[in-house]
């Protein structure tokens, strides 16, 4: 019997003591050992579970705890997050987390104590939730150069998206709705403002290219500016817009990382995601495009991917898996001025049409418009063709010098 | 420097040459070894090949050379396969390979030399070539009571299907075309009666169930008689024909397993997936349905797999990864007379639709008409209601006898 302990008894926790708990049998065929769980860590009281008995307020019984092997840090946030699994890591014990905040914020430092200490730190559950990518991406796709990664990586998000595409519903109503099915918290910025998809294609990044890539280097912008005419442009453009996290490593060896609305061709692998799930193309150099796809979060998959990290570490105790990555700086990261695609742009002004295409055409060269079932007669549309964010930005200052509001403004995806 | 040897210099084989030497800095910061190739075993002679000092005729270099840790089997086919593979675990060396045939037949077998000698037998690249799925299914999935696998595990069959549904081009044009782009060999058997979907559903079953379950357990048929009136009755249902390797956990423990054309719903996940691409659905208890997509087969995908296995063999070497199963036997499957699923049938007759549709209603309670433009006078297609297969076949037989021809009968999928 190994023991484990729980930090953290909120909906992932209890999904991974239920999960453990439901599974026993089967679990046990595959580690070879029975997985017990020693400690449940939270602050709160419990009296009511069948658990009560492994509850404990102090993480020092788990530390101090020679018997407890693994510890599945499902707390969430920095601190004490942080604190607790390095003292843990340090301890000689083995942590996995579903806690993406941490991972992207200290990954290269606690994957490194890992190492020196001989144990693992694991956290499939940190991207994609109960669909499987760390692991894919790091042993399956081994023998690739990972040319892109590519993913709709928050659930909340695709869920509002969907709405929007489907049912025509304004983000405000879209965003109330997840509310209330519990899909979106209270405060939503985390999700709608693009970080908790942030926090994942930095974590992707830090895997696929061996050097950490921090949140604050990513680009990031959210869905709160989509309208519905938006939509309706990216559908007569032949598309749908979806919030992507994306990864490419260009030819001077930096990386265009990024998390914006992107109009996504309907052909894409990627425009069928739907609600809330999340999928997540890999294009490697020998194998393609491989796309994952499932339900990105929820108790019970992401639970039993944290319980499939303490199954993995139960069955290499004291045997490391080479999960890890170098320290990073911002020199990674192609300025976002510096990167380059084609965008969306939604135009409204008082000038003819055929001024403001004169101005267009001028501006950025061969774009073509877009047009839309019962557009207001001062609004345009266009798709323009590749060029730098800051020699656009430039063009759009010219535009809006001569009379011409940008209402919109979408990266166009090559996906 | 760990030396490893490849067997079989045919497609698969001098891919894995290629990955490995494209790809010697990235695999060497991965396992913190170089991972060299020391033999190339073929019984022909390739005089202008770069590698031609590594070739050998002789399966003794490979056996005999302590230095020899890892050995790709790329060869295909039982046998001589076979017996070099058991000769190296039990000399102490580890074999990934990607010969499903193999896998399917012998695998137990194999698992079990390899446990006995504590080395490690791998077969990412014998299901789903480039797509990883042994491992998130033996790994990240592993919390996880799996409900369900489904998928389109052959590339050739998916192009032909692709082309009588997209392009209404004949089985027989379909295939030649195939034939020509060289995704479908001269010998089709394998691909389009079956067999190779049947071997690959038999691994799945036998890492996700933990018994080996033999292709000839699996109730295989092919899409050799799948016409285009079927492909527009399945648009008319709503759908499409794909050939769906299935197996499914039953109520009494037993398992449906089977390989055959399949109507699928047009928003199910695998409805979508086309062309030569591979899709397979894994439905788990906790985790719910996941898909993993991508191309199935071709040089370097699969090439990309076996060196995938490679690199775990060497991060591994004397570590055993669990990955096996027991011995199983025929009592693991349900037959298949008594497995119970619905149907669509085409049926062809002389008396009146008014007699027909009386007589199907009798024999099969709430089936529904399915119609087509353009449909010959005499067909008529209907969908029934779950039933056993044993039942069907009895109520067929009543039809027959009453003039009516049975022209198609195809399963209907409940993905």
């Amino acid at each position: 019997m190994v023991q484990a302990a729980v930090m953290g008894y909120g909906v992932v926790g209890s999904g991974v003591v239920e999960v453990l708990m439901q599974h026993t049998e089967s679990i046990a065929r595959r580690t070879k050992e029975e997985i017990g769980i020693k400690y449940i860590l939270d602050i709160r009281d419990f009296p009511d579970s069948p658990f009560r008995e492994k509850f404990t307020k102090s993480f020092e019984d788990i530390l101090n705890d020679d018997e407890v092997k693994v510890v599945a840090e499902v707390m969430g946030g920095v601190h004490p997050a942080y604190e607790f699994t390095r003292q843990l890591l340090e301890s000689g014990k083995s942590v996995v987390t579903s806690n993406k905040e941490l991972v992207a914020t200290k990954g290269a430092e606690l994957l490194k104590i890992a190492k020196e200490h001989n144990v693992n730190y694991l956290f499939e559950a940190s991207v994609g939730g109960g669909v499987p990518i760390i692991r894919p991406l790091s042993q399956c796709l081994a023998a690739n150069d990972v040319i892109e990664i590519a993913g709709i990586l928050n659930g909340t998000t695709n869920f509002i998206l969907t709405k929007m595409i489907r049912e025509n519903m304004s983000f405000a109503d879209a965003l109330a709705m997840a509310q209330q099915l519990g899909y979106a918290e209270r405060n939503p910025a985390a999700d709608i403002e693009g970080h908790d998809a942030s926090r994942k294609i930095s974590i992707l990044a830090s895997l696929a290219y061996g050097k950490h890539v921090y949140p604050e280097y990513v680009h990031t912008d959210g869905i709160t500016r989509i309208t519905l005419e938006d939509v309706a442009y990216a559908a007569s453009w032949g598309g749908v817009i979806k919030l992507i996290g994306q990864v490419k490593r260009l030819e001077d060896d930096t990386l265009d990382i990024t998390v914006e609305p992107m109009l996504i061709e309907k052909s894409s692998q990627l425009a069928n995601v739907d609600d809330v799930f999340n999928g997540i193309l890999v294009r490697g150099d020998s194998t393609g495009d491989v796309v994952f796809y499932g339900k990105g979060a929820g108790k019970l998959p992401t639970a039993s991917a944290v319980v499939a990290d303490i199954i993995d570490c139960v069955k290499h105790l004291k045997k490391r898996k080479y999960f890890d990555w170098a320290d990073g700086d911002a020199s990674l990261v192609k300025p976002y001025e510096e990167t380059s695609f084609p965008v969306y742009l939604r135009l409204k002004t008082d000038i003819s049409k055929q001024a403001l295409t004169e101005k267009v055409q001028t501006l950025f060269p061969n774009a073509r418009e877009i047009v839309r079932a019962n557009a207001a007669p001062d609004e345009y549309a266009f798709a323009t063709e590749e060029m730098t964010v800051g020699a656009r930005e430039k063009a759009l200052a010219a535009l809006e010098e001569g009379g011409v509001q940008v209402l919109s403004k979408i990266r166009i995806s090559d996906l």
